[in-house]
């Protein structure tokens, strides 16, 4: 569990999309951060207050997040000194990078003096149990793709942010590195000792009221053969009471597969259900999410009006539109 | 790669079925064992000569092999004081024990000061890459069951010994400690991060001849909700050419899992085969393997020729009968 609130660290960031960590903290938990760290160079702006390790201190931050991917694999000498000074300030680190906080000596031994914590997000700091299958109070939403990187955490943060709007108990359960620096907690599924996947996600939703849902981040794809497995795990571990299928249309092969093509959604949702039902035989899917983003206004429109006819399930986009419908569904069930 | 061949230490044993990993290796890699040791009070013995250390040594052993389950999951003293001895006399260890060698301060000294290497075959030792999905050359065979436990490891060996005999190219490809340990080689699938498992099957299997065939060991289950995840990972990693079905028909229940019934054979098939076809549209189901072991032969017969007309695939148990059959089926792909 990392402490919040945050102050973002977007380095030395060559382009906005190497900020996309911090973005996604900024536009899902704008309450987690009061500002951002910016380096000279820096080209990213994620639109918070720009402050001083000792301004964010005075404003209550209390872990310098890094937002922000390093260039080459490293934390650069540039970057070390920032981070050094932030444990100095009292600040903990957290980090998603490859390259672990743990790993730089220099770091360990700060922390270590000042007493603070390197948080590395990409590794596990749980013993997972191995999974029971027993059935848990509560419910639980899963999104499941296509493909890998279709839009299957942003469809489950703007479910849960819609939710939470209309007063209904949700809670977005982060599967991923940036998921877990969104909201400061979760489990880095891709990290975990192959035995213990499924009861990882058995553990981050537990028992749970009969009317709150676990919107769980989905990862990978049953249909991709480099990370199924993980998929898999999500969906006997989280045993979903309803199923959110998430699709990116313009996408011509696998992600980093070019020899395999994407399946078909029909194939997506009777595979998942099947697998699902194993667990919670009433499991449904509920809906469709379509990432538009390659696509204009009225390609975008007229792909979802077919699908949503062929599915007979509604389909939006919830960045271009918004997840209300989605919602509506689950509501329903 | 554990040195062999091995002197097989059998310990204290409290009955036969305390050495089946010994028993495994005696059973299915004679050559592979120069004898076996045995203390006071062991109530085992897989058939092998008895030996002292030096007397293994002198007969070319190269590594003791713990072939027998600890008692109350510790090394106990008793061991302790053989298995220091076999290090210095020249013994390489190794072992399938949660209880891992390397854990225990006295013997990673003693492997230090003598140069000899403790084999943990329960982690992993090797760098596994993500999987990339490349088509290889070369055959592969996987048993996949209807649950855990229900002879995968037993029918891909007995494949492979048939295969042998017949003068055809084949290896039986390990994913767990005992087919580790009965082969020298292996990956331990449960212990991999769930990011390298598929990596990890095609590591283990990569390019060989068009008319060789790996045989590899299965794990888990689809439809076993604890580690489903590992199953899925050896269909897309191992890229089957064939399919056996494994399936013990007096289960009442799926292990360890009171509350979850075993699937069907047809289910299994269809499930395995879709997903399997992913990764190589040319995949078959080539025959069932049948556990029969708690049946008496007139059910054990009987059962078997309502499956085999049935799912119109050969059906026997390569324990009571043998894998003659599911090998034929195997060579007419």
């Amino acid at each position: 569990m990392i402490q919040t609130p945050y102050l973002l660290f977007l380095g030395d960031a060559p382009d906005q999309l190497a900020a996309k960590v911090a973005q996604g903290i900024k536009d899902w938990r704008p309450d987690n951060a009061v500002g951002q760290y910016r380096m000279e160079g820096c080209m990213a702006d994620v639109g918070l207050t720009d402050m001083t390790l000792a301004e964010a201190k005075e404003a209550g931050a209390k872990t310098l997040v890094i937002g922000v991917a390093n260039r080459g694999g490293i934390i650069s000498p540039e970057w070390k000194k920032v981070l050094v000074m932030a444990l100095e300030e009292g600040f903990d680190l957290a980090s998603g990078l490859h390259n672990l906080l743990r790993d730089e000596p220099d770091l360990v031994a700060v922390a270590e003096a000042t007493g603070r914590a390197l948080h590395d997000v990409r590794v596990p700091d749980v013993k997972y149990p191995i999974a029971s299958g027993e059935r848990r109070t509560g419910k639980r939403c899963l999104a499941v793709g296509t493909d890998c990187s279709v839009g299957k955490m942003y469809t489950a943060l703007a479910m849960d942010a819609e939710m939470k709007a209309r007063g209904m108990k949700s809670n977005f359960a982060a599967t991923g590195q940036t998921g877990i620096l969104i909201t400061g907690k979760g489990v880095p599924l891709d990290a975990v000792i192959a035995d213990f996947m499924a009861g990882s996600i058995e553990w981050l939703t537990p028992d749970n009221d009969p009317d709150h849902w676990d919107m769980i981040e989905g990862q990978g794809s049953l249909f991709h053969v480099s990370y199924s497995g993980v998929t898999m795990a999500l969906i006997h571990g989280g045993q979903p009471d309803a199923l959110v299928l998430c699709h990116e249309p313009t996408r011509e092969h696998m992600r980093g597969l070019p020899g395999y093509k994407l399946p078909t959604l029909e194939a997506v949702r009777d595979m998942a259900l099947e697998l699902a039902r194993v667990a919670n035989p009433a499991c449904k899917v509920i809906g469709i999410s379509v990432n538009t983003q390659h696509m204009s206004e009225e390609d975008a429109l007229s792909y979802m009006a077919e699908v949503e006819s062929r599915m007979g399930l509604p389909t939006v986009d919830p960045f271009r539109q918004d997840a209300g419908r989605l919602v509506d569904a689950l509501a329903a069930i």
